[in-house]
Order: C-alpha cells, then sequence, then structure tokens
C-alpha cells in the first residue's frame, strides 16, 4: 500500500535552530523552503537519502501545528508513507474502515497531492499519504 | 552523515492492535519481533520500502517507553537514521557539540549497533543512529 517512509515531519518553534542541526550538525541538504498557507505552517525539506525531513515552523498559533507546539512542545509531528495512487489509497484504506481526516487530496508541499488519517487508525500516529508531484 | 531514515519508533500499549493497523489494514510485511531487555520494549519491525515501522511495547511502565506512554501516550517515539560507520558518526556528532545520550554504541535489535541522541540535539525530537547487522 505505502511505497516507503517519504518524510518525517518535526514541529519547531525556531527554524534557523532546528536548520543548525538539520542542515548543519547532521548536514541534509536543503531541498525546499515555502509557505503552506492551507496548512499554516512555513516548511522546510531537508534531503536524507530518497526520503526527508520537514521542519514545520506554525504561521500563529491558532494553526494545527501551532497547537500542537503549545500543548507538546517542539518535536515529531507526523510520518507521510509515499503512495503511487493516492485516490486508490485513500479508497482501499475507506474500505478497511480506517478513520480518515481528509476524504479527498488536498495540495501539499511542492505540488504534491496528501492526506492525513486519524492518529486512531495509526496506533496514535498522526498519519499522512503522500503522492509526489511529477519529478519529485 | 546519514544514509536514509531507517525507521520510525511507536510506543504502543497493544501491540496487536497497532498489528491491526500496520500489518492489516496498511499491509506491512512483518520482518521481526523481538523483546530487547537492555531497552525494556518487545518491539515489532514491519517493512515499508527500504525502511520500517518499529512497534514498541513496554515491558513495565518504569521503562523510558513505559514513562513516554504514561506521559504522552501512544504516537512517534523516535525517529532512526541509517548509518554506515556508527562510530565515525558518533564522533563527527560529538566533535560539533551535538548532546549525545549513549557515547558509545550499543546493542538494537537483529543485532544492531545503535546510539542515541538527546532531543535538544535535533529539534526536539529523540533521535537514533543505527548500523544494522551485516546482512540488514
Amino acid at each position: 500500500m505505502f511505497e516507503r517512509i517519504d518524510h518525517v515531519g518535526v514541529a519547531v518553534e525556531d527554524l534557523d535552530a532546528a536548520m543548525a542541526a538539520y542542515a548543519g550538525t547532521f548536514a541534509m541538504a536543503l531541498a525546499h523552503r515555502e509557505v503552506v498557507d492551507s496548512q499554516g505552517v512555513e516548511a522546510v525539506l531537508l534531503d536524507v537519502g530518497e526520503g526527508h525531513v520537514e521542519l514545520l515552523r506554525p504561521l500563529s498559533p491558532d494553526t494545527p501545528v501551532g497547537r500542537f507546539l503549545t500543548k507538546r512542545g517542539p518535536g515529531l509531528h507526523h510520518v507521510a508513507y509515499r503512495v503511487a495512487d493516492i485516490e486508490a489509497t485513500l479508497a482501499a484504506l475507506r474500505a478497511s474502515g480506517a478513520r480518515l481526516l481528509d476524504e479527498a487530496p488536498r495540495v501539499g508541499i511542492r505540488d504534491s497531492r496528501v492526506a492525513f488519517l486519524h492518529p486512531s487508525a495509526a496506533g496514535g500516529v498522526l498519519t499522512e499519504v503522500v503522492q509526489p508531484a511529477v519529478g519529485h
């Protein structure tokens, strides 16, 4: 169903400090940086093998990532799995009874198509499926 | 420094329920199951591409994963990056000033060699480096 781990999403308060760790100490290459208004975040993608770390800074406290930071502090926010056909994946998940947060794909970072599953569908883990745009 | 995301570690209270999601709904293949006494967990590895999901059930509440569950509930516990030479990686991290929880590698699941970094070294994320045993 899932091709591989596409990325882990990390909620941070200070993008520059997090970049010092991931791009500096860990020497991950910066792949992309984007304000994703629909998700209320400024996001940075860093390469690690074929996957990525996605650093997420909330645009305001009143966003999903902002509320996560207030409640839990910085750290792992979600995991995303790459899929070849997001509609087929969502249909299969729906047929299995998995609880979805997004019934249909929406546009994510780098023009990917993404959908989130409720943590109750994945052992307490906020889980994203992502079909990258052609070329990514 | 890191070759790729090796796995995400997920703290769970009920391994069978988590397996129903990951091995059932998500159809990830079971790769390995082991009681890792040194870490106080029963762990299940599931395949996703070249990486894994590692489900972790604490052997008692008085273990790192047990305390995590008490404090935060089930969910993402750590992320692990695969490295080719764990001693060289730890030396480079130490030289950069990154705070380590393990100064030397210890034996992890499937006879891997592992070490943990303090979350403060990685944007709040408990981070593991893992050099798999030959053949994994």
